[in-house]
Protein backbone atom coordinates (compact mmCIF):
# COMPACT_ATOMS: atom_id res chain seq x y z
CA UNK A 1 0.00 0.00 0.00
CA UNK A 2 1.52 3.43 -0.81
CA UNK A 3 2.44 5.67 2.08
CA UNK A 4 1.94 9.38 2.59
CA UNK A 5 3.98 11.64 4.56
CA UNK A 6 1.68 14.25 5.89
CA UNK A 7 3.42 17.64 7.33
CA UNK A 8 0.71 19.39 9.86
CA UNK A 9 -0.04 23.02 11.64
CA UNK A 10 -2.45 22.70 14.17
CA UNK A 11 -4.25 24.76 16.77
CA UNK A 12 -4.48 22.51 20.05
CA UNK A 13 -6.69 24.86 21.99
CA UNK A 14 -9.97 23.06 20.74
CA UNK A 15 -8.44 19.43 21.02
CA UNK A 16 -7.40 17.54 24.04
CA UNK A 17 -4.27 16.34 22.39
CA UNK A 18 -3.31 14.60 19.33
CA UNK A 19 -4.18 10.93 20.15
CA UNK A 20 -6.86 9.49 19.30
CA UNK A 21 -9.78 9.17 22.21
CA UNK A 22 -12.72 7.88 22.98
CA UNK A 23 -15.12 10.74 23.96
CA UNK A 24 -12.90 13.46 23.14
CA UNK A 25 -12.15 15.53 20.06
CA UNK A 26 -8.65 15.07 18.83
CA UNK A 27 -6.29 15.95 16.04
CA UNK A 28 -6.00 12.35 14.95
CA UNK A 29 -9.62 11.82 14.55
CA UNK A 30 -9.92 15.30 12.52
CA UNK A 31 -7.72 14.29 10.00
CA UNK A 32 -8.83 10.32 10.41
CA UNK A 33 -12.41 11.53 9.60
CA UNK A 34 -11.36 14.22 6.70
CA UNK A 35 -9.61 11.15 5.17
CA UNK A 36 -12.63 8.78 5.29
CA UNK A 37 -14.15 11.94 3.77
CA UNK A 38 -12.24 11.89 1.01
CA UNK A 39 -11.72 8.49 -0.41
CA UNK A 40 -14.14 6.30 1.97
CA UNK A 41 -10.98 4.72 3.73
CA UNK A 42 -11.14 4.22 7.56
CA UNK A 43 -7.52 4.33 8.82
CA UNK A 44 -5.09 4.77 11.27
CA UNK A 45 -2.35 7.55 11.66
CA UNK A 46 0.82 7.95 13.94
CA UNK A 47 2.19 11.09 14.62
CA UNK A 48 5.99 11.85 15.47
CA UNK A 49 5.00 13.75 18.63
CA UNK A 50 1.65 12.86 21.16
CA UNK A 51 1.03 16.63 21.87
CA UNK A 52 -0.97 17.02 25.12
CA UNK A 53 -4.34 18.64 25.39
CA UNK A 54 -3.91 22.95 23.89
CA UNK A 55 -0.51 22.27 22.65
CA UNK A 56 -0.05 23.49 19.16
CA UNK A 57 2.13 22.15 16.46
CA UNK A 58 3.70 24.00 13.13
CA UNK A 59 5.46 21.00 11.86
CA UNK A 60 4.12 17.75 13.36
CA UNK A 61 4.27 14.69 10.78
CA UNK A 62 2.65 11.74 10.40
CA UNK A 63 1.69 9.11 8.22
CA UNK A 64 -0.54 6.47 6.87
CA UNK A 65 -1.16 3.97 4.05
CA UNK A 66 -3.74 4.07 1.54
CA UNK A 67 -5.50 1.33 -1.14
CA UNK A 68 -4.84 3.45 -3.92
CA UNK A 69 -2.39 5.72 -5.73
CA UNK A 70 -3.33 9.39 -5.08
CA UNK A 71 -1.31 12.09 -6.67
CA UNK A 72 0.51 13.55 -3.07
CA UNK A 73 -1.19 17.15 -3.67
CA UNK A 74 -4.28 15.31 -4.23
CA UNK A 75 -4.11 13.90 -0.54
CA UNK A 76 -3.32 17.62 0.89
CA UNK A 77 -5.51 19.28 -1.00
CA UNK A 78 -8.66 17.05 -0.04
CA UNK A 79 -8.04 16.10 3.74
CA UNK A 80 -7.72 19.93 3.65
CA UNK A 81 -11.17 21.05 2.33
CA UNK A 82 -12.89 18.48 4.59
CA UNK A 83 -10.97 19.36 7.56
CA UNK A 84 -12.44 23.20 6.17
CA UNK A 85 -15.88 22.10 5.86
CA UNK A 86 -15.78 20.89 9.37
CA UNK A 87 -14.81 23.61 10.68
CA UNK A 88 -11.21 22.16 12.74
CA UNK A 89 -8.21 24.39 13.20
CA UNK A 90 -5.95 21.52 11.53
CA UNK A 91 -4.07 22.09 7.72
CA UNK A 92 -2.06 19.64 5.84
CA UNK A 93 1.12 21.79 4.96
CA UNK A 94 1.98 18.61 2.44
CA UNK A 95 1.49 15.51 1.73
CA UNK A 96 4.55 13.44 0.18
CA UNK A 97 4.36 10.23 -1.33
CA UNK A 98 7.09 8.14 0.96
CA UNK A 99 8.82 5.16 1.46
CA UNK A 100 7.24 2.26 3.38
CA UNK A 101 9.98 2.14 5.73
CA UNK A 102 8.96 5.66 6.94
CA UNK A 103 7.51 5.41 10.21
CA UNK A 104 6.31 9.47 11.21
CA UNK A 105 7.43 8.49 14.79
CA UNK A 106 10.26 5.69 14.71
CA UNK A 107 11.79 6.99 12.12
CA UNK A 108 12.06 10.23 13.63
CA UNK A 109 16.10 11.60 14.90
CA UNK A 110 15.55 15.08 16.37
CA UNK A 111 12.52 16.89 17.28
CA UNK A 112 12.36 20.80 18.06
CA UNK A 113 9.44 22.48 20.16
CA UNK A 114 9.02 26.10 20.96
CA UNK A 115 7.45 27.80 24.23
CA UNK A 116 6.10 30.92 23.87
CA UNK A 117 5.48 33.15 27.25
CA UNK A 118 4.21 36.44 26.97
CA UNK A 119 5.68 38.63 29.75
CA UNK A 120 3.99 42.02 30.23
CA UNK A 121 1.54 43.41 32.93
CA UNK A 122 -1.69 43.20 30.48
CA UNK A 123 -3.60 39.93 29.70
CA UNK A 124 -3.42 38.17 26.32
CA UNK A 125 -5.65 39.34 23.58
CA UNK A 126 -4.47 38.11 20.62
CA UNK A 127 -2.59 35.60 21.71
CA UNK A 128 -4.84 34.22 24.37
CA UNK A 129 -4.18 30.59 24.33
CA UNK A 130 -1.27 30.53 22.26
CA UNK A 131 0.95 31.89 24.83
CA UNK A 132 1.37 31.77 28.08
CA UNK A 133 0.72 34.95 30.03
CA UNK A 134 3.50 35.96 32.82
CA UNK A 135 2.93 39.31 34.31
CA UNK A 136 5.56 39.25 36.91
CA UNK A 137 8.85 40.53 35.09
CA UNK A 138 11.13 37.70 33.82
CA UNK A 139 15.25 37.82 33.73
CA UNK A 140 15.60 35.95 30.29
CA UNK A 141 19.14 36.07 30.70
CA UNK A 142 18.74 34.48 33.88
CA UNK A 143 16.52 31.53 32.36
CA UNK A 144 19.06 30.99 29.78
CA UNK A 145 22.02 30.67 32.12
CA UNK A 146 19.92 27.97 34.21
CA UNK A 147 18.82 26.06 31.04
CA UNK A 148 22.27 25.37 29.50
CA UNK A 149 22.87 22.96 32.85
CA UNK A 150 19.76 21.50 31.78
CA UNK A 151 21.93 20.20 27.99
CA UNK A 152 23.29 16.58 27.62
CA UNK A 153 22.46 13.37 28.23
CA UNK A 154 21.21 13.16 32.22
CA UNK A 155 18.25 11.60 34.24
CA UNK A 156 15.29 13.72 33.34
CA UNK A 157 13.21 12.38 36.26
CA UNK A 158 12.38 15.84 37.98
CA UNK A 159 11.50 16.99 34.58
CA UNK A 160 8.92 13.94 33.59
CA UNK A 161 5.31 13.01 33.86
CA UNK A 162 3.95 10.93 36.74
CA UNK A 163 1.87 9.86 33.26
CA UNK A 164 4.97 9.23 31.25
CA UNK A 165 5.25 5.88 29.51
CA UNK A 166 8.53 5.66 28.53
CA UNK A 167 11.18 3.04 29.95
CA UNK A 168 13.56 4.98 30.58
CA UNK A 169 14.05 8.28 31.73
CA UNK A 170 17.00 9.38 30.48
CA UNK A 171 17.02 11.45 27.23
CA UNK A 172 20.02 14.03 25.76
CA UNK A 173 19.05 17.46 25.08
CA UNK A 174 20.56 18.84 22.75
CA UNK A 175 19.25 23.04 22.46
CA UNK A 176 17.36 25.21 24.88
CA UNK A 177 17.79 28.66 24.33
CA UNK A 178 16.01 31.58 25.99
CA UNK A 179 15.85 34.82 24.26
CA UNK A 180 13.81 37.62 24.96
CA UNK A 181 12.17 40.11 22.18
CA UNK A 182 10.12 43.11 23.51
CA UNK A 183 7.49 41.14 25.72
CA UNK A 184 7.89 37.91 24.06
CA UNK A 185 10.23 35.28 25.42
CA UNK A 186 10.88 32.26 23.31
CA UNK A 187 12.44 29.11 24.50
CA UNK A 188 13.57 26.86 21.89
CA UNK A 189 13.93 23.35 22.86
CA UNK A 190 15.99 20.18 20.65
CA UNK A 191 16.38 16.66 21.09
CA UNK A 192 16.19 12.97 19.77
CA UNK A 193 12.89 12.94 22.10
CA UNK A 194 11.43 13.68 24.78
CA UNK A 195 10.22 12.66 28.13
CA UNK A 196 5.71 13.28 28.81
CA UNK A 197 5.49 16.93 29.40
CA UNK A 198 9.27 17.52 29.67
CA UNK A 199 9.12 20.70 27.85
CA UNK A 200 6.57 22.31 30.01
CA UNK A 201 8.22 21.01 33.07
CA UNK A 202 11.82 22.47 32.61
CA UNK A 203 10.14 25.75 31.16
CA UNK A 204 8.00 26.10 34.41
CA UNK A 205 11.06 25.56 36.29
CA UNK A 206 12.97 28.00 34.02
CA UNK A 207 10.35 30.64 34.93
CA UNK A 208 10.84 30.52 38.57
CA UNK A 209 14.50 31.14 37.70
CA UNK A 210 12.97 33.90 35.76
CA UNK A 211 10.97 35.68 38.28
CA UNK A 212 14.16 35.11 40.90
CA UNK A 213 12.84 32.45 43.44
CA UNK A 214 15.46 29.96 42.03
CA UNK A 215 19.12 30.04 41.32
CA UNK A 216 20.26 28.54 38.03
CA UNK A 217 22.40 26.33 40.41
CA UNK A 218 18.88 25.29 42.07
CA UNK A 219 17.64 23.98 38.56
CA UNK A 220 21.08 21.91 38.23
CA UNK A 221 20.08 20.57 41.95
CA UNK A 222 16.70 19.97 41.25
CA UNK A 223 18.04 17.73 38.38
CA UNK A 224 20.56 15.80 39.77
CA UNK A 225 17.73 14.57 42.18
CA UNK A 226 16.31 12.88 39.88
CA UNK A 227 13.30 14.02 42.09
CA UNK A 228 9.87 15.18 40.31
CA UNK A 229 8.89 16.67 43.70
CA UNK A 230 12.17 19.02 42.67
CA UNK A 231 10.41 20.06 39.58
CA UNK A 232 9.06 23.85 39.57
CA UNK A 233 5.58 24.33 38.01
CA UNK A 234 4.56 22.61 35.06
CA UNK A 235 3.92 25.64 32.64
CA UNK A 236 0.34 25.55 30.55
CA UNK A 237 -0.08 24.22 27.32
CA UNK A 238 -1.26 27.25 25.60
CA UNK A 239 2.51 28.70 25.21
CA UNK A 240 3.86 25.27 23.58
CA UNK A 241 4.04 24.61 19.81
CA UNK A 242 5.52 21.35 18.22
CA UNK A 243 7.50 23.35 15.07
CA UNK A 244 9.83 20.22 13.48
CA UNK A 245 10.64 16.84 13.40
CA UNK A 246 13.85 15.83 11.54
CA UNK A 247 14.51 12.65 9.76
CA UNK A 248 17.49 11.04 8.15
CA UNK A 249 18.08 12.43 4.89
CA UNK A 250 17.20 10.62 1.69
CA UNK B 1 -12.60 65.34 35.27
CA UNK B 2 -8.97 63.31 35.10
CA UNK B 3 -8.82 62.21 31.47
CA UNK B 4 -7.15 58.86 30.87
CA UNK B 5 -5.24 57.22 28.18
CA UNK B 6 -5.85 54.18 26.87
CA UNK B 7 -3.78 51.60 24.34
CA UNK B 8 -5.78 48.93 23.14
CA UNK B 9 -4.89 45.33 21.66
CA UNK B 10 -7.41 43.11 20.85
CA UNK B 11 -8.37 40.38 18.70
CA UNK B 12 -11.32 41.37 16.14
CA UNK B 13 -12.83 38.07 15.53
CA UNK B 14 -15.60 38.36 18.17
CA UNK B 15 -16.73 41.58 17.96
CA UNK B 16 -19.06 43.26 15.21
CA UNK B 17 -16.44 46.46 14.95
CA UNK B 18 -15.07 48.99 17.63
CA UNK B 19 -17.84 50.86 17.68
CA UNK B 20 -20.67 50.58 20.15
CA UNK B 21 -23.86 48.90 18.11
CA UNK B 22 -27.20 48.40 19.69
CA UNK B 23 -27.70 44.52 19.35
CA UNK B 24 -24.26 43.56 18.79
CA UNK B 25 -20.92 43.22 20.95
CA UNK B 26 -18.29 46.05 20.17
CA UNK B 27 -14.87 46.27 21.76
CA UNK B 28 -16.16 49.73 23.04
CA UNK B 29 -18.83 48.02 24.48
CA UNK B 30 -16.89 45.43 25.97
CA UNK B 31 -14.46 48.18 27.61
CA UNK B 32 -17.63 50.58 29.05
CA UNK B 33 -19.05 47.40 30.84
CA UNK B 34 -15.42 46.21 32.39
CA UNK B 35 -15.15 50.40 33.11
CA UNK B 36 -19.01 50.20 34.95
CA UNK B 37 -17.71 46.95 36.69
CA UNK B 38 -14.96 48.47 37.91
CA UNK B 39 -16.01 52.21 39.34
CA UNK B 40 -19.78 52.36 38.91
CA UNK B 41 -19.77 55.21 36.28
CA UNK B 42 -21.53 54.66 33.00
CA UNK B 43 -19.15 56.71 30.52
CA UNK B 44 -18.72 56.54 26.82
CA UNK B 45 -15.01 56.63 25.59
CA UNK B 46 -13.63 57.41 22.02
CA UNK B 47 -11.62 55.87 19.67
CA UNK B 48 -8.66 56.87 17.42
CA UNK B 49 -10.06 54.27 14.57
CA UNK B 50 -13.48 52.61 14.06
CA UNK B 51 -12.29 49.43 12.82
CA UNK B 52 -14.82 47.04 11.16
CA UNK B 53 -16.02 43.33 12.44
CA UNK B 54 -13.44 41.55 12.21
CA UNK B 55 -10.25 43.57 12.03
CA UNK B 56 -7.99 43.59 15.14
CA UNK B 57 -6.08 46.09 17.21
CA UNK B 58 -2.06 45.67 18.68
CA UNK B 59 -2.60 49.58 19.86
CA UNK B 60 -6.04 51.13 19.32
CA UNK B 61 -5.53 53.99 21.24
CA UNK B 62 -8.87 55.47 23.22
CA UNK B 63 -9.42 58.44 25.84
CA UNK B 64 -12.71 58.47 28.92
CA UNK B 65 -12.96 60.58 31.47
CA UNK B 66 -13.57 59.62 35.35
CA UNK B 67 -14.87 61.43 37.88
CA UNK B 68 -12.25 60.06 40.53
CA UNK B 69 -8.75 60.41 40.38
CA UNK B 70 -7.66 56.94 39.95
CA UNK B 71 -4.35 55.63 39.86
CA UNK B 72 -3.84 54.96 36.22
CA UNK B 73 -1.94 51.29 37.13
CA UNK B 74 -5.17 50.66 38.61
CA UNK B 75 -7.43 51.89 35.83
CA UNK B 76 -5.30 49.22 33.58
CA UNK B 77 -5.60 46.47 36.08
CA UNK B 78 -8.93 46.64 37.01
CA UNK B 79 -10.64 47.07 33.54
CA UNK B 80 -8.24 44.02 32.37
CA UNK B 81 -9.54 42.25 35.39
CA UNK B 82 -13.00 43.13 34.62
CA UNK B 83 -12.10 41.92 30.45
CA UNK B 84 -11.15 38.55 32.10
CA UNK B 85 -13.95 37.83 33.90
CA UNK B 86 -16.41 38.35 30.86
CA UNK B 87 -13.90 36.37 28.49
CA UNK B 88 -13.51 38.97 26.30
CA UNK B 89 -10.26 39.17 24.06
CA UNK B 90 -9.48 42.41 24.84
CA UNK B 91 -6.62 44.10 26.57
CA UNK B 92 -5.25 47.30 28.17
CA UNK B 93 -1.90 47.37 27.28
CA UNK B 94 -1.70 51.13 29.31
CA UNK B 95 -3.71 53.87 30.82
CA UNK B 96 -2.10 56.98 30.87
CA UNK B 97 -3.16 60.00 33.21
CA UNK B 98 -3.42 62.54 30.13
CA UNK B 99 -4.37 66.41 29.88
CA UNK B 100 -8.01 67.35 28.73
CA UNK B 101 -7.45 68.49 25.56
CA UNK B 102 -6.25 65.09 24.24
CA UNK B 103 -8.51 63.39 22.06
CA UNK B 104 -7.74 60.23 21.30
CA UNK B 105 -9.51 60.88 17.49
CA UNK B 106 -8.86 64.36 16.50
CA UNK B 107 -5.61 64.50 18.48
CA UNK B 108 -3.96 61.84 16.29
CA UNK B 109 -1.61 62.97 13.47
CA UNK B 110 -0.43 59.54 11.86
CA UNK B 111 -1.87 56.03 12.07
CA UNK B 112 -0.11 52.78 11.02
CA UNK B 113 -1.93 49.50 9.90
CA UNK B 114 -0.38 46.61 9.12
CA UNK B 115 -2.45 43.88 6.62
CA UNK B 116 -1.52 39.85 6.74
CA UNK B 117 -1.61 37.31 4.09
CA UNK B 118 -0.30 34.20 4.38
CA UNK B 119 0.48 32.87 0.44
CA UNK B 120 0.00 28.94 0.80
CA UNK B 121 -1.44 26.01 -0.80
CA UNK B 122 -3.18 25.07 2.32
CA UNK B 123 -5.76 26.51 4.33
CA UNK B 124 -5.16 28.29 8.02
CA UNK B 125 -4.81 26.68 11.28
CA UNK B 126 -3.06 28.88 13.48
CA UNK B 127 -4.18 31.80 11.79
CA UNK B 128 -7.56 31.05 11.26
CA UNK B 129 -9.26 34.61 11.54
CA UNK B 130 -6.06 36.59 12.02
CA UNK B 131 -4.99 36.55 8.26
CA UNK B 132 -6.11 36.36 4.53
CA UNK B 133 -5.59 33.14 3.74
CA UNK B 134 -4.78 33.45 -0.58
CA UNK B 135 -3.76 30.13 -2.21
CA UNK B 136 -2.54 31.29 -5.37
CA UNK B 137 0.83 32.66 -5.50
CA UNK B 138 1.71 36.25 -5.32
CA UNK B 139 4.98 38.50 -6.05
CA UNK B 140 4.91 40.22 -3.54
CA UNK B 141 7.71 42.65 -5.36
CA UNK B 142 5.18 43.55 -7.69
CA UNK B 143 2.57 44.44 -5.24
CA UNK B 144 5.18 46.75 -3.44
CA UNK B 145 5.77 48.43 -6.69
CA UNK B 146 1.99 49.06 -7.77
CA UNK B 147 2.09 50.40 -4.08
CA UNK B 148 4.01 53.06 -4.59
CA UNK B 149 1.96 54.46 -7.31
CA UNK B 150 -0.64 55.21 -4.29
CA UNK B 151 1.46 57.17 -2.09
CA UNK B 152 1.07 60.95 -1.75
CA UNK B 153 -2.37 63.39 -1.58
CA UNK B 154 -4.54 61.60 -4.10
CA UNK B 155 -8.63 61.59 -4.41
CA UNK B 156 -8.96 57.96 -2.62
CA UNK B 157 -12.70 57.48 -4.17
CA UNK B 158 -11.43 54.18 -5.77
CA UNK B 159 -10.45 52.85 -2.43
CA UNK B 160 -13.32 54.23 -0.35
CA UNK B 161 -15.94 52.78 0.86
CA UNK B 162 -19.51 53.60 -0.23
CA UNK B 163 -20.67 53.80 3.37
CA UNK B 164 -17.79 56.17 4.05
CA UNK B 165 -18.77 59.38 5.66
CA UNK B 166 -15.71 61.59 5.33
CA UNK B 167 -16.61 65.02 3.88
CA UNK B 168 -13.45 64.29 1.73
CA UNK B 169 -11.95 61.47 -0.14
CA UNK B 170 -8.65 63.34 -0.31
CA UNK B 171 -5.94 61.77 1.44
CA UNK B 172 -2.01 61.67 1.79
CA UNK B 173 -0.87 58.00 2.27
CA UNK B 174 2.60 58.14 3.63
CA UNK B 175 3.54 54.84 3.36
CA UNK B 176 2.21 51.44 1.81
CA UNK B 177 4.79 48.78 2.02
CA UNK B 178 4.67 45.33 0.90
CA UNK B 179 7.37 43.06 1.99
CA UNK B 180 7.39 39.09 1.99
CA UNK B 181 8.74 36.40 4.45
CA UNK B 182 8.73 32.48 3.46
CA UNK B 183 4.37 32.31 3.36
CA UNK B 184 3.82 36.04 4.95
CA UNK B 185 3.15 38.89 2.96
CA UNK B 186 2.86 42.18 4.76
CA UNK B 187 1.80 45.10 3.82
CA UNK B 188 2.32 47.94 5.54
CA UNK B 189 0.26 51.59 5.38
CA UNK B 190 0.95 54.59 7.08
CA UNK B 191 -1.41 57.85 7.08
CA UNK B 192 -2.71 60.88 8.78
CA UNK B 193 -6.22 59.24 8.38
CA UNK B 194 -7.57 57.05 6.40
CA UNK B 195 -11.30 56.58 4.60
CA UNK B 196 -13.46 54.04 5.36
CA UNK B 197 -12.48 50.42 4.04
CA UNK B 198 -9.34 52.53 2.77
CA UNK B 199 -6.68 49.80 3.22
CA UNK B 200 -8.80 46.56 2.82
CA UNK B 201 -9.55 47.92 -0.62
CA UNK B 202 -5.64 48.53 -1.67
CA UNK B 203 -4.94 45.53 -0.43
CA UNK B 204 -7.97 43.70 -2.37
CA UNK B 205 -6.44 45.87 -5.78
CA UNK B 206 -3.06 44.64 -4.74
CA UNK B 207 -3.88 40.95 -4.68
CA UNK B 208 -4.47 41.25 -8.14
CA UNK B 209 -1.42 42.58 -9.15
CA UNK B 210 0.48 39.88 -7.14
CA UNK B 211 -1.42 37.28 -9.02
CA UNK B 212 -0.93 38.63 -12.41
CA UNK B 213 -4.72 40.16 -12.98
CA UNK B 214 -3.13 43.29 -13.12
CA UNK B 215 -0.18 45.49 -13.79
CA UNK B 216 1.07 47.75 -11.78
CA UNK B 217 -0.51 50.58 -14.25
CA UNK B 218 -3.97 49.17 -13.68
CA UNK B 219 -3.53 50.46 -10.20
CA UNK B 220 -2.22 53.72 -11.16
CA UNK B 221 -5.24 54.30 -13.33
CA UNK B 222 -7.52 53.34 -10.73
CA UNK B 223 -6.49 55.76 -8.70
CA UNK B 224 -6.69 58.33 -11.13
CA UNK B 225 -10.23 57.15 -12.19
CA UNK B 226 -11.68 58.01 -9.04
CA UNK B 227 -14.10 55.17 -9.61
CA UNK B 228 -15.49 53.13 -7.18
CA UNK B 229 -16.13 50.56 -9.44
CA UNK B 230 -12.29 50.04 -10.27
CA UNK B 231 -11.36 49.22 -7.34
CA UNK B 232 -10.55 45.01 -6.61
CA UNK B 233 -12.31 42.90 -4.69
CA UNK B 234 -12.32 44.12 -1.02
CA UNK B 235 -9.81 42.38 1.74
CA UNK B 236 -11.50 40.28 4.38
CA UNK B 237 -11.13 41.79 7.94
CA UNK B 238 -9.22 39.18 9.16
CA UNK B 239 -5.98 40.53 7.97
CA UNK B 240 -5.94 43.74 8.79
CA UNK B 241 -4.44 45.18 12.27
CA UNK B 242 -4.47 48.68 13.56
CA UNK B 243 -1.17 48.35 14.71
CA UNK B 244 -0.24 52.46 16.10
CA UNK B 245 -1.59 56.01 16.38
CA UNK B 246 0.77 58.89 16.80
CA UNK B 247 0.30 61.97 18.34
CA UNK B 248 2.40 65.05 19.11
CA UNK B 249 4.94 64.84 21.47
CA UNK B 250 3.72 66.02 24.98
Amino acid sequence: MPRFRLDVEYDGSAFAGWQRQADQPSVQEAIERAIHAFCGETISIRGAGRTDAGVHALGQVAHLDLVKEWPADTVRDAINAHLGQAGDAVAILSAERIDGEFDARFSAVARHYLYRIVNRRARLAIDARRAWWVPKPLDADAMHEAAQTLIGRHDFTTFRSIHCQAKSPIRTLDRLDVTRTGDLIEIRASARSFLHNQVRSMTGTLKRVGDGAWSPADVSAALEAADRARCGPVAPPDGLYLTKVDYPAG
